[in-house]
C-alpha cells in the first residue's frame, strides 16, 4: 500500500490503533500536542534521544526494517539502563522518501513495539514526514530511576574496578561480515549487467554466514542490558560511575577518565571475547584486541565499582573485570599479553571525522 | 572552519561550552548518557519532538541558519504551551552534510538558544551526526504544568466559545513570498548563465519585501505564545481544549472536534487577519479565507472556553472568538460573510500527501 493513500495522520493512526499505555507513569499517548507523564518526586526522570540517518547509521540494503525498529528502540533503551534507570516512554519520528511502502513501516513500528514490550516501555509519541532523500529516524526515550540511585560518568574513584558486561567486538564484526557480503552480491549484480543479464534474473543471493549466527544477530538485534541492571540491584551495588558501550570501549573510558578526573589500566587479556569475533578478526586479518576496543555498537554496560566488591560484582554471571581506575596521572592504560603496557588511544566511532 | 576538524564530540563541546542551566528541575544536561530532571509530584510532565528534514520542512535557500535555529525551537515550545504547560528542557540533534561549516552551526545554536532563553527552557541534550544527503533536525522539548491544569485537545463541549489567538495565514503568505523571489532569482541566475557568465558575476540579489515585512517575519520567525497562556492565568481561565495552530486552522478544529465528540460553527468575519496578509492574498489571486483556515505554520493557540466565560476572555488583547462548539451530529460549519454556510474541509498541510 502507498503511504499517500493513508497521509500522515491516517498512517499514524494505522501504525498505532492498538498500541496500550502499561506504565502508571504515562497519563497520555499519542494524540495531542504533547504526550503526559507523572512521575514520583522521589523519582529522578531520565531522557536519552538519537537521530539515525540512513546510510550513516544503517544500510537498508542488508537491515530489515523489523531489525531497524528493533535496533533503534534498543540504542534509546541501552541509554536509559546506562544511567541505571528503567524505560518508561518513547517517542518516534520517521522521515520516508516515497520508494517505502505501508507495509515497510509496519515492519518498523512491529520491531520497534516488540523491543519495547520486553522492556516494559510505553511508546507515547509518534510521528511520520516526507524526506526528499534517505530515511531518517529520530527516537527519544525517557525513563525514570529512585533519586539517590542515579549513576553518571563523572564518580569513578581510584582503585575501584572495571567492569564490562558481555563481550565486545563482535557487532563490528557482524558490520564487517554484511559489508563483504553485500560487496560480493553487488559484484555479482554487476556482472550480470555487464552479461546484459537483468538483475531479477539472478538466482537468489546466499549470503554465507554458516557458524557466525552471533555476530549477525549482535549487529542486527543488539540487547540492551537490563538483566545486568537488575543482577546489580539485587546484589547490592550501586555503580560509582557507568555507561553503555556504543562507540568503542576505549573511547568510554575516555569519556569516564575525563569526566571522573581518573586514569585507567586495563588487561588486555581480560577483555571479554566471543569465539566468533576471533574468528573473524583471524580471517579478516584484523587485531581481535582492536576491534573489541574500537569496534562499537557493542551496547554492553561499561561500570566501576569499590575495590571492595571485588568478590560480589565478580559472582554476577555476563560480568567481567577487566581493570582498575587509577590516578589521573598516569593516563590511560592497556596492558598487554606480553606484559608491555600502551597508551589507550580513543578511536571509536566518530561519523564527522571519516 | 571544517566540522570534521572538531569531530563529533569537539563539536558538541564547542557549540554547547557556554550553555546554562537555569531550571531548577534541571539536575544534568549534556554530557552523560540522558540529562536528568526531577519534578515536584504535583506536576504533570510533558514531552513534544519532531523531526524537520531540509527541503520538505525548510528551505536553506531562504531560511537563514540563526532563524532555522529559532523557529525550530519555537514549532516545539509551542506544542508545550497548547497543553497549558511551561517549557523546561530541550534536546536538539543534528545531522549534516559536508557542505556546513562549523559557523553554520553556531549561527543554528544561536538561534536556538536565542529562543530557548526567552522561554526559560534549558538546552540539555546536543548531538550532531553526518548526513550524506540533506540536513535534518531533531528537537525535543519537555515541559511540566500543575497536575489540575493539563489542557487535552479533547475537552471542548457543547456552547463553547471557539477562540483563536493573533492572526492567521500571515505565516503562509510569507512562504509564498520567499517562494515568489527564489523563483526569481534562480531565474536571473539561469539567465545569467545561458549569457555564460558566472552566477557570482552578478548583482547581489536584491528580492523585494517592501511592505511586506510582517509576512516574512510570521514565516522566518515565528513567536510560541507563551503570553497567551499567561493572561489565560491571570484572568483565571482554564480552556476546556486546546491545541496550536502548525497545520491550519480548519485541520486543527477536526482534531479538536473528533477528538471531543462535538461539532463546531465559525463565522468567516471574525477570523482574524493581518492587512498584509490580506493584500498579499489579493495579489496572488488567492482567498484570503482559505489562506487562513488551511495555511499553516501559524503557531497561533486555539482553545476553547465555557460560554459563560465570554466577557472575560474576550478583553484579553489579541484573543478572538470566532465561533462556538456545536453538538456533534452538526458536523463542522463555516459560516460565511454573505451569511450561506458551507462545511469546514481538514485541508491543511500534509506533506506525505503531495
Amino acid at each position: 500500500m502507498e503511504i499517500a493513500e493513508l497521509g500522515e495522520f491516517g498512517l499514524i493512526s494505522h501504525l498505532t490503533k492498538d498500541i496500550e499505555l502499561k506504565n502508571a507513569e504515562t497519563l497520555k499517548g499519542i494524540g495531542d500536542d504533547c504526550a503526559v507523564m507523572q512521575y514520583a518526586a522521589d523519582r529522578k526522570v531520565l531522557v536519552t534521544t538519537d537521530l539515525l540517518m540512513e546510510g550513516v547509521h544503517f544500510d537498508l540494503q542488508y537491515m530489515p526494517m523489523k531489525h531497524l525498529g528493533y535496533k533503534s528502540a534498543m540504542v534509546n533503551l541501552s541509554d536509559i539502563y546506562a544511567m541505571n534507570g528503567r524505560p518508561r516512554q518513547m517517542t518516534v519520528s520517521l522521515a520516508l522518501s516515497k520508494r517505502f511502502k505501508v507495509e515497510d513501516l509496519e515492519d518498523f513500528y512491529a520491531g520497534l513495539r516488540m523491543a519495547c514490550e520486553a522492556h516494559g516501555c510505553d511508546v507515547v509519541g509518534g510521528d511520520t514526514s516526507a524526506s526528499l532523500t534517505g530515511m531518517a529516524i529520530s527516537i527519544t526515550c525517557i525513563g525514570d530511576v529512585a533519586a539517590d540511585k542515579v549513576v553518571y560518568r563523572n564518580g569513578a574513584r581510584d582503585t575501584d574496578l572495571i567492569c564490562v558486561s558481555g563481550d565486545l567486538g563482535a557487532a563490528y564484526m557482524g558490520l564487517q561480515l554484511l559489508e563483504r557480503e553485500k560487496m560480493v552480491y553487488n559484484e555479482q549484480l554487476r556482472e550480470a549487467r555487464q552479461r546484459g543479464e537483468k538483475p531479477e534474473s539472478l538466482p537468489p543471493f546466499q549470503p554465507d554466514f554458516s557458524g557466525r549466527e552471533y555476530l549477525l544477530e549482535r549487529q542486527l538485534k543488539p540487547e540492551a542490558r537490563r538483566d545486568i541492571i537488575e543482577a546489580l540491584a539485587k546484589a547490592d551495588i550501586l555503580p560509582t560511575a557507568m555507561m553503555d558501550i556504543s562507540d568503542g570501549l576505549s573511547s568510554e573510558l575516555h569519556h569516564i577518565c575525563k569526566q571522573s578526573h581518573v586514569g585507567c589500566r586495563i588487561y588486555e587479556e581480560r577483555i571479554p571475547l566471543d569465539y566468533q569475533t576471533a574468528v573473524m578478526a583471524e580471517e579478516l586479518n584484523m587485531n581481535v584486541t582492536t576491534c573489541a576496543l574500537n569496534g562499537g555498537e557493542d551496547y554492553e554496560l561499561l561500570f566501576t565499582v569499590p575495590l571492595t566488591l571485588h568478590d560480589r560484582v565478580s559472582a554476577i554471571p555476563g560480568v567481567k573485570v577487566i581493570g582498575h581506575i587509577t590516578k589521573p596521572e598516569l593516563g590511560l592504560q592497556l596492558v598487554c599479553r606480553g606484559g608491555t603496557e600502551m597508551e589507550l588511544k580513543a578511536q571509536g566511532w566518530n561519523p564527522l571525522r571519516r
